[in-house]
């Protein structure tokens, strides 16, 4: 299938829902959607939803509308959620640990190879069968296994030395949870969830400015 | 001061970053800063800032760049970080934790009033001296306290019946993290932090499109 090229973040940031949405009618055996229905659902003005699908490809029928799980196959492989991302989380504290208890995960396609943290009371205890191990083994452990998602769920001063870690020893995708911006080479991809800015984004919208 | 009207998302939304670095400059007592040198630390380009900013107001002076103090004051203000915010989570199970054990956001003044949580094994328990009650409090509670803010930490099948609960009983604004889009009425904030969609977005671009 072809597709344009130099596709907008903005774009690329509402795929994410398009594909929740899609699995919601999936479940309630919706087989077919028109683009007006799946704006009311989505929020989504009818001409975005054409617009943004259309970067990827010629979905849709003029008359007939979007087969769900035709489109949702697509999705799922344009967000390449029709691989295994073998993934390691570095930092078991609060947030390490909400993420590696968060089933949902799995069931994207995520394997949870291994956590770590520096904490010796955290060594050794299992999270849904995975062991925390000692900080100290993540090197070796990504030398020995293909690992392709770090979660970075440290505090913001050892962020940058963990994401260099595990950048040296292969990994390519980073999420990143530490309230600070990790540096690195263009083809590292970093995604943050940066709490606090999201935060103070409400509090900012809560002030009616 | 004056502001210009319709300030885009996209400009709220890099207010957080301008805030978070002010702060270390701050702590590593920098008094004055260049829109240039500003523009090499945070990632934005000088002309980019100096637009941002100018959305607020009149801050830097030609030939000086811009006070960190003043700066940082101002921003905190825009941010409504002069206020302090009383906060209820709702849903004590991972994420709900982690939020409640988050020590920065005392800091941004958030005052976490209470946790509530349906599972009879969490109620009573303690965070952070804040105790766990049971979900069946919350309407109570908010009908006595005046709560500015509610974390929404429970799994998606109840989310919007907390985000009702949570409205009809004065609070204006709800950080969500149940990965599902909620409904309310235009003058209640809403901001969402969906995990997954973030996650999908990495391997997206991991997948190199």
């Amino acid at each position: 299938m072809e597709r344009k090229r130099n596709i907008s973040m903005a774009v690329i940031r509402r795929l994410p829902k398009y594909y929740r949405y899609l699995s919601e009618f999936m479940k309630n055996d919706v087989d077919r959607i028109s683009s007006k229905e799946l704006s009311e659902k989505i929020g989504f003005t009818a001409s975005q939803i054409r617009q943004d699908l259309n970067c990827f490809g010629d979905f849709g029928q003029q008359g007939y509308g979007y087969n769900v799980k035709d489109l949702y196959r697509e999705i799922s492989s344009i967000l390449g959620l029709d691989q295994e991302y073998n993934t390691v989380i570095v930092g078991a504290g609060n947030i390490g640990q909400a993420i590696a208890n968060y089933t949902d995960f799995d069931k994207l396609g995520f394997k949870l190879n291994a956590i770590f943290d520096v904490n010796p009371k955290l060594t050794g205890l299992k999270i849904r069968d995975v062991e925390i191990q000692d900080i100290d083994n993540l090197q070796q452990f990504l030398k020995y296994n293909q690992v392709n998602l770090g979660v970075i769920c440290v505090p913001r001063e050892s962020a940058q030395r963990v994401c260099d870690i595990l950048i040296e020893n292969g990994v390519k995708g980073i999420w990143n949870f530490a309230p600070v911006d990790l540096h690195a080479e263009e083809d590292i991809k970093i995604e943050n969830v940066h709490l606090s800015d999201s935060l103070l984004t409400l509090t900012y919208l809560l002030n009616g400015r």
